[in-house]
């Protein structure tokens, strides 16, 4: 009754050989006085054939099998004859002769087929998760975590990462998103909230002379939910102590070349390219971008300066830009399509979106009228256009023009399917700003977190131009995303001081808000730095998957709901009491 | 200014070659007109002396330095003179003489020293854990630590266990200890619960079909604490199907010695010891005994059943026992040592501690004088009490009596020195009560969790004599601890509804408490069972401590409090209002 091999293991290599297979059954067919059973485990299929004349108790108990039943088959692998062998099926050249049945257990017809072309609402999915993840797809998502997880750990392991855990039940932090609270039974009105990732402890493991740390740290953030987020998420924390940071750069880069070898064999060629902040900007309107493709920003500000058409002249006067897309062999495009591409600028934010089209008669658009032929030609020049080509314009400040630009890029780019699916393009972005300017608090926030180092030669421009400081910041970004993004951390009080007068918080206040974090800084801190890679992410682009749900076991709506426990629920108010608290009553309606 | 070598590496093979190395000052004393710093990294200690003759630069910078600055030295590796050797020091047969000194940090003097020997408060400790966890036997735990998580993932890797991730927002279950709640944000009124372990979900991978499933799993009770307990513990999770019971548990225990193996060098014996539930508590009044010494509980009942000494025959005819001792060559110990014993015995619960000393000049004690002769040969035979030693007696009902003389065991052996504490000895308990019985209820608990698998030939008794049945149930125990538990789980409806009714709870009233498990279990639920281990645990008898705090990078206190982020504390109003609770006003003290 126990297994002998896996449903994968029945190949013609063990053909004569007697096997016991444990599995559920993916479907039954009666065909010809015969009954076929395919049976599935976490291997695979094997097609397992009942004949009554050859062992009729089993053929009989087959009979009474049905879809999703859980079986232990006994038979003898054979060799299918060549005009029955199945290409499609792993299997496909054996098949088992059943000879003894034993129903582990019965199944009731489940609510979807465990197929991976089956179209079922993701609700009923989420619902009935354990037949959901039954499916083939579904398992080797999680086949491809599992095996990530365990490379990533090798390759820290063996550069001498030590693994630690950090608390879950922990401290409010009075920056960053909404935490989760949880009331203290043994405190009454105090409460630990869970953590938004363990920056805090990861650097408290440096100043602890831990040296090198990592973790599969879980992270949570009550936040209103998108597609690519998770209450609560898993992410790579990594930190190491007196370690050159261009040295860390590249073990990462090596770390991350290596899971993918070793979990979806693909060869990523390292150095990864280097992009500053300022330059994916400037190139690409955004600060992860796509680079499997070209379709560059091109900067028409200066060709474009002196122009006597109002619209662009009166932007690049205004301190705005005049950039544009070349969309190659588009000229022909109808007056409607690109009217189309239009609107989509405007919902992206543009006022509107000049064209220009280099067309065999002579160059058309939108904004030829305006232009000297002079200017239509520098344009040309600069933007590389030949005929054929299809230019789209941006005029605007930079932000909104790197806004529309940069994701008119990406979606110009999938329409024309210039992406190829099975590249995977990293590169780190550099340099970022340390700190943001809030028009609405009117102060300056940390981008990353007050932690941050400043670069050096920019220190000074604390003072005077925090603005324009650049951090020791890095992100790592693959095919449009970014995956990963850390920084060296401030670990001289001098500089945190300047840090904290930049963000207007004065030390009192800080010593407040980061009390031991800025006591433990004053008992030795190393030079240290660190990153965090979002895990789910990264599995759900090596398992080529659209969506973060598809890759965790047990993930949360948007409304992050679990529709499996149906959590969260009710309590009783005993619990609540113990906790020394109460719901709120609903505020009336009037 | 980065580090080329770690302190360790310092070694006679090196000597004469110049490196740079990165660390903290253990300590520095000025000695004939030279500095010498005791540097230390990770890796360990190495001495660099520094000559203001041959480095006046690097020694002027030696001399403001204090105990944990955090420095970068370089300078060349030289031998030490014979007589300056220092054979304590792993590193003691060289010196680096320094040349370059960088401070990366200052510090201020710590609050202890950070030196294993120091005798601190805990409270200190825990308060400055980021200073505690520099000391070398902490660091050498969470190494401990950190070896042990990789070993067995790799083992469990190997033998084609799946690393998945379950909820830690999830929801909260009707039985068992006390639930961690978090306010939902987005559902009013409704909670998520932290998960006490993922027993649900390692069952719901089952019926998924991964077939074997593993996890470091965090787990979160809210229970009051002792020294062995913790508000979140990590536990080894694992789940398999198809897998005969035999099998899996000689997996686990192939398990358990490689990781004793692989990370403190610990060669372990298998396959382990067993004992059933029932013999371990008849001979060592426990079911987790330390089974590193002897001194089993020896049954007397039926040779003192016919005793006319009315204490032990009324015992044993009200369906109690009378047990004892052997406390091996103590038959010597004076009448105040063996009433102390006596007070302890009281103190666990039993009501007195009758004893016999078989001395030369013949059997002394507090009940010779009204036991016969034959009785006390036939106690001396069954007890193999020789001239010199010392019996313990305890007479009551069996509870009582393997609670008292299972403690006293211990206690004894630890007071004789019994205990080889290099001694790893593990067992499997086994066939554990499926139910308890609560006297207050009125009604039968299930000992581990109500899918405990029911012996087979002890399921009939599921309707005659609940109390009887025996659990497909197992703990595996080291030296007195147990580390791990497990079953295999009920997987048929009708089983599964035998076991609802012995425990009265109607069909109905299971699904609304385990709904979508039982939902799940009607859709081809595979043969499946498992085991948690105890990870803090574990760790803490592999790193030889005798606390769990000591285990853990960063634990809390016996109240749950964590004293470095003063974790749980007081949040703002508007957190609690968009959570939609309050806090409870404290009730009036009268």
């Amino acid at each position: 009754m126990h297994r002998t091999h896996q449903a994968l293991e029945c190949t013609k290599e063990i053909v004569g050989e007697t096997v016991t297979l444990n599995g559920w059954v993916q479907k039954r067919r009666d065909l010809g006085g015969l009954i076929f059973i395919d049976l599935r485990d976490r291997s695979g299929l094997v097609q397992v054939v009942f004949n009554p004349e050859i062992s009729p108790e089993a053929a009989k108990a087959a009979e009474q099998v049905r879809s999703e039943y859980v079986l232990s088959i006994t038979g003898k692998v054979v060799a299918r004859s060549p005009e029955t062998v199945n290409p499609k099926m792993a299997t496909g050249e054996v098949e088992v002769q059943g000879e003894k049945v034993h129903i582990f257990n019965p199944a009731k017809t489940p609510p979807f087929l465990i197929e991976d072309r089956v179209d079922v609402d993701e609700a009923v999915r989420l619902k009935y998760r354990y037949l959901d993840l039954r499916r083939p797809k579904m398992q080797q998502t999680l086949m491809i975590r599992h095996r990530a997880m365990q490379s990533v750990r090798r390759f820290l392991d063996k550069h001498g990462f030590i693994e630690l855990e950090t608390p879950i039940l922990t401290k409010s932090t009075p920056e960053g998103a909404r935490d989760y609270l949880v009331p203290s039974r043994v405190h009454e009105g105090s409460f630990y909230a869970l953590p938004q990732s363990p920056q805090l402890f990861k650097q408290l493991f440096m100043i602890a002379g831990m040296e090198r740390y990592f973790q599969f740290a879980r992270c949570f953030r009550d936040e209103d939910l998108r597609a690519d987020r998770q209450p609560e998420f898993t992410q790579i924390d990594i930190e190491a102590s007196f370690l050159p940071p261009e040295t860390f750069l590249s073990m990462m880069e090596e770390m991350i070349a290596t899971l993918f070898e070793e979990t979806i064999g693909v060869q990523v060629t390292t150095p990864f390219q280097r992009l500053t902040y300022r330059e994916a900007m400037d190139r690409y309107g955004s600060d992860k971008p796509d680079l499997r493709f070209g379709m560059e920003l091109i900067d028409l500000s200066e060709v474009l300066r002196g122009t006597s058409f109002k619209v662009f002249a009166g932007t690049v006067a205004a301190g705005g830009q005049v950039k544009a897309v070349n969309v190659k062999g588009c000229a022909g495009w109808s007056r409607k399509e690109i009217d189309n591409w239009g609107k989509v600028a405007e919902q992206l934010g543009a006022k509107g979106l000049a064209w220009l089209a280099f067309k065999e008669e002579g160059i058309k658009g939108s904004v030829a009228k305006f232009l000297s032929e002079q200017e239509m030609e520098a344009i040309r020049q600069t933007a590389e256009a030949e005929t054929g080509d299809l230019l789209f314009f941006v005029a605007d400040q930079p932000g909104v023009v790197a806004q529309v630009l940069g994701e008119l890029r990406l979606r110009l780019a999938k329409e024309l399917k210039l992406i190829d699916e099975n590249q995977y393009k990293f590169a780190w972005i550099t340099e970022f700003p340390l700190l943001e300017y809030s028009e609405e608090d009117g102060r300056y926030y940390a981008m990353h977190h007050p932690f941050t180092m400043p670069m050096e030669e920019d220190i000074p421009l604390l003072k005077t131009d925090p603005g324009k400081v650049r951090a020791k910041a890095y992100d790592m970004v693959l095919n449009g995303y970014e995956i990963g993004g850390g920084s060296q951390r401030i670990y001289q009080r001098e500089v945190q001081e300047l840090m904290f007068e930049a963000l207007g918080i004065s030390m009192e206040e800080a010593k407040e808000k980061f009390g031991f974090l800025l006591e433990a800084f004053e008992y030795g801190a190393p030079p240290h730095g660190g990153i965090a890679f979002g895990f789910d992410r990264i599995v759900m682009l090596m398992a080529g998957r659209s969506n973060l749900r598809e890759c965790i076991a047990f993930p949360k709506t948007a409304s992050a709901s679990c529709l499996m426990t149906e959590a969260p629920s009710p309590v009783d108010e005993k619990q609540l009491e113990e906790l020394h608290i109460r719901v709120r009553k609903p505020e009336k309606t009037e």
